[in-house]
């Protein structure tokens, strides 16, 4: 047994025989890249304990799984439709630890400006030249099968759903993790209940996912809120989304400076800007993490672009753009940004920056307001809660839930302009 | 009121007049920097969730720290003892919340080869032309008078004693604060009772600070107990260990070659190495951050020198050194290394590292081997913990306790080599 | 300083001179009795380690109002409105430890058979002939006083809002206590953060408590949820309502058999039952306590009734009625049930026990239907949660909450039966 | 699955039909009277958090020694020694829930007076005509190797161990429970990571459990420490004492005032007096409980005898005996204490009462000191903790840690003195 130390999920343990795929997994190269890059981004701008990692969350996001798969095949009732997710088990975890493994440094800036969707450096991964494709196939799993389990379109529904849904390990393991770890309350729940409540059942023709209705409900509900909170009051936190958008522009600029023939963007990067998604620059996309980043940003403190210098000596001293929240007559704000503008000569582009939920990593149908889509719906219903009764029907929880229901049909909207503390009163007033 | 959120403490306040000195001094630069030094150096690579930083470590402290002269004041039978504690308590905290602000990344590697303490930077940044120094200038505090309780050269015992004793609020929160980020449970101990339990009274004739007799002999000893398992099991784990030993090597021979004019230290690191200590290189090396040195270590994966390469690319997907603890024959050991060293070209001093616990970050006379010093002796004794009677009569731990003599009388002691798992087998022999 | 240790607060101090009369209130024989008084009554028949008392809920009361005001002392703006607690401080907290003193044991079981509700006995214990009287006296607080405190008569209206309101400190510290003490994890909330964001203001001419509205919506949305989901799933758990249902029919039936001279119940209550609530009465009162009521039960397994016999019987081994929630057909129930109650001799009204929620202890206007009762409005109005701005002005929570004005409009409303298991299926038929 | 929540364990799960026997016991007449007899008798009276039972404690005792065994039978090194372990594990189970059975109230008191051992009638309901003895028989486990397991005289060594040893399931369980329940955070322990170290080999030719060497020494010591704080700063607490002392002389006082007659004791103990154990007395046996003593204790402060009066009046009201801890001259003090018996009638015996560690509750061999017995010693050497080396050879605890073989060098010693507060003055002088 190899046992890693959580402060989430206490002591994880992997089989070093039977579970020796993962841990094999968690040795490559591409997973063990993951200890530097940040889950949470900028928001220690915010919370200053959260500073872990896509690699713990991961493994946590692994770890739960297993422990889905086993609660569901020890309920007697339920074990007849656990028995694929019984049989691929091993396949289902390695996805599960596999779903992040993607990500890049300043995951939103960096496809802002690559447009390269983070899921399809993690669909490379996977199937390309990679430890990762390598530690796979020679364990015996498929790593087309993996691909389909994290893109979901993979045959095993039930899988599927414990993976990315309403009511996934991956949900579960990050509103713990950054509850404690921001050390705001909102995200916990009581993980221990909804285990204990887990239901396997059919709807339709598909194996679904679900809780027990009667001793589920509360906890369905509870694990909704604690999102929703968490949404609110961490992930969409002003000071963050600041320093996020801050990130974006830094970014931006670099590749402004960039086209200008300043080469000054780090070695990865740049071959990606150039040749798109290969082999060859997946090698090099690799190797770029939040130190090789930071590393720049420090360094571009000296650079002669005053924009891009400013940005960078700011964000480094934490010298954050201030949100505005007041509604405002767009055309005096454009009049007064455009004046502002020109005395200073930062382009209005970097002078005010505006948040767009849809920059989110954090996307959630329950809670956000989704682009209108069709698609969108049908993702959407694929991935709902279900609460099944003692005689294996199932209802959707928004359909037994008021509180649900309300959360839904008024999704997070979220309208903010940032500037620098030291032109928000020339361009927004006094009161702001 | 200023509220951070911390997983250890939870909500941490800083009146925003009142003390507003040390929400400035958060936002200086110098500060800010802290950001981006881990804590706990590589022990993530032992425990993943531990990757806070001495950014929230100090404030932690700080917040200690007033949490320490609070209670003492409160208590009628002390105060008359605690008054200019209550006096001076914005520079006590200031102190305590700088106390580690010379700290640079991967501290240990970092002084072996610059041959500069981090307390040497400490006190630069706090005497020198710096943010932090103009903001305890402007308002009203001796940036002298912080170095000296820094340095415990203070008038002020019992200040110095809150800030660097075996009962300290630097010890109190690093022990829950690592414990609860590696998940390993042994450094928690019960903080609220020891805040409850504290004492402050006259010993000869100096101002001391202690607990309890009745009341805190049970809580003194587990404070100890814990930093001892914690020093066990988790700062001196061999994996993290290793860890270290070899980020020392990949920066001895980053040094190496450097002097063989292939210039490729970062630019802040050679210019330190090149001019010392000075307000010129201060200004460098607070741009150096674990961000720069990992960047780094990934760039040195493409050095043309094959022992640096090879040591960045093993740290980098963290195929460490392995620890061999057995007893060996030094004159056979000698002989093999040599015939490896030989066949592979590695340098003996890059093929097997040893440990030794004075490399250590964490010092503790009551637990580690002390170097035969008598300046350190006389450190010790100002550092003891003491527990008053009722009658305000004080007593060392250790002379009133078994368990701790016990502990003090036996000290911790390490030696263990390091060497690549493919040649461990060979020159140790099959069964290590 | 007086060290009290609680699972929930950690450490209760009360200091030993200025905080006197609450130690002295504590050493009452009226307050001690409450260590004979379990909070939960029978939920601990549903969830085993809920067997915490009354006595130490109130110390936590006291502890929690405490820190309230000392809370709202020390943000700067509000101090102006805080002046009348901070004068009265003492006054206020010996109401809160005093708010239940009146509760006896089996609280609903016995105002159902005395007709004496538990707040005339808390209003004799005050202003009577007690030592609680005496304390309060020979401290200078008028009992009066603390009457109207507790009675929600008194002007200082804010002070009232703290004892007993939709956020005071009793509702917080019984949901954080029965939440650790059942084990079932609904009633966490983040206590901490609420302390955290309280405010006091100015709503029309009262001065009111509420939280701030930017950083506090979420923790009393929180907050209110928690209380919503304690009330469905611990107390109103079927089990505990069976048990309770149980209890009552116990003391009905012994009072009958007592009016029929057989002069079975303990001394006490007799003595209430003949003579009502009296000095003389209520010292009996005072030595009733759930020891007496247990001990009686076991004696009646005994009595010669077999309805009574087989109720004490049935209880002590926890042969609990069993709930039967679906819809029946009135007409066709009552005739079955006159069928069993024929053959079995056991009358209707003992045979099918009805659950009202009214019964409860737990009284809230924002999640129980209210009596339709024009002060039940009146009451509920000055009970409201409110939110204050930065300018201070207030909104009332409901009025911007959409979920909680869900929670609001959809009462909890419960409706079962409850009947011995040998009896469900004759009665109820098969499918229940 | 039957799920139980525990404020310890969180969830406890029993298997409906694989472990109806150990449900069927828990709905056992005997069983259940366990929730009505508190785990800590008087410790309420110090931690008033404390009134948990032993009814949970026994069920968690179970579900740990479930867990021991799923544990042990986990690791593939140790398969072959847990066969049997996996083999009986209903039968060891089923000995872990009834291991305190045959606790009366007020244990010490009742065996005191009584003269009959609380293992004899556990003994006897397992053995004897009860539904405990009825369930075991119906589910094919014989009640004889129960009591066997219980009394440690089963050839299952290994079972023996995890029921009762120094490191048993049992003390596991009470020092988290009464750790959490007081408030006093020294029984703290990392639960989770002694399971995880588990081990189980040979040790001469019997079958023992112990823990991984490597991984467990510094768990072990922590676990033997957490004990040996909470034995001095809990268990022998001396207000806890002073109402234990109390509680004996009430019993005593009351047999003295029956054998004179006056037939004041509860009809159930009055038989056990006269009887002795046997199956017509277990019955009454079974019907006593806290309640039933509080209950006594209550009527008794109206009782004609000035000594019994008074005692109840105080335990009541916890005007508790003061302890005396100070050394003082017995001839001085025989002599004023006489005074004090002459002139307030209170005979010696029940002015001064002694302190003796012998009448714990709590036994612990490593902690305590044994009475001079052979016997004892030979107990002692079967419940030592063991460590496991890789290769399979064990160490004692105390052979290897200095630590723990301090502690069990200076094993516990209490010699205390309580008085009444009023004349505590007058006999042992001022200064006390």
């Amino acid at each position: 047994m190899k046992a890693i130390r959580d402060p989430v999920h206490n002591i994880i343990l992997f089989d070093k025989a039977e579970e020796k795929v993962l841990l094999d997994l968690i040795d490559t190269r591409e997973f063990q890249r993951l200890r530097r890059i940040r889950q949470l981004g900028f928001s220690s701008f915010t919370y200053p304990g959260a500073e872990h990692t896509r690699f713990i969350h991961s493994i946590g996001v692994a770890h739960l799984t297993k422990r889905f798969i086993e609660k569901i095949s020890y309920v007697k009732a339920d074990r007849c439709f656990a028995k694929d997710l019984i049989d691929r088990k091993l396949l289902i975890v390695a996805s599960a630890l596999l779903h992040d493994i993607g990500h890049g440094p300043f995951s939103h800036a960096l496809e802002h400006i690559t447009h390269i969707p983070h899921e399809e450096w993690t669909k490379k991964i996977i199937k390309g030249k990679t430890e990762v494709n390598q530690v796979l196939t020679a364990h015996g799993i498929n790593p087309h099968d993996v691909a389909e389990m994290i893109q979901r379109t993979h045959h095993l529904k039930a899988a599927v759903k414990i993976l990315s849904s309403q009511l996934d390990a991956d949900r579960m393991d990050y509103l713990l993790r950054d509850s404690k770890m921001t050390g705001a309350g909102y995200g916990s729940f009581d993980l221990e209940w909804i285990l204990n409540v887990l239901r396997i059942g059919k709807i339709n023709e598909d194996i679904e996912i679900g809780l027990d209705r009667e001793k589920g409900q509360s906890i369905a509900e509870d694990f909704v809120m604690a999102r929703y909170y968490m949404y609110i009051n961490v992930y969409f936190h002003k000071t963050t989304k600041s320093a996020e958008l801050m990130a974006n522009k830094i970014f931006q600029r670099a590749l402004e400076l960039h086209k200008e023939q300043q080469n000054i963007l780090p070695e990865g990067l740049n071959l990606v800007l150039s040749d798109g998604i290969s082999d060859h620059t997946l090698n090099k996309y690799l190797e770029l993490t939040d130190d090789t980043f930071w590393h720049y940003i420090y360094l571009w403190q000296q650079n002669d672009d005053p924009i891009l210098k400013n940005l960078c000596k700011r964000i480094i001293t934490r010298k954050l753009y201030k949100a505005v929240t007041q509604k405002v007559d767009p055309f005096e704000l454009v009049e007064k940004a455009n004046r502002v503008a020109d005395k200073t000569g930062i382009p209005q582009s970097y002078l005010i920056l505006r948040d767009e939920a849809s920059t989110s990593s954090y996307k959630d149908p329950y809670l956000l307001e989704p682009k209108i889509d069709e698609q969108q719906t049908e993702k959407e219903a694929s991935e709902q809660i279900f609460l099944f009764d003692r005689k294996g029907k199932a209802q959707e929880l928004s359909d037994i839930s008021d509180v649900i229901r309300q959360i839904r049909n008024k999704k997070i909207h979220i309208e903010r302009l940032f500037v620098p503390e030291e032109y928000k009163k020339e361009i927004f007033g006094g009161d702001v």
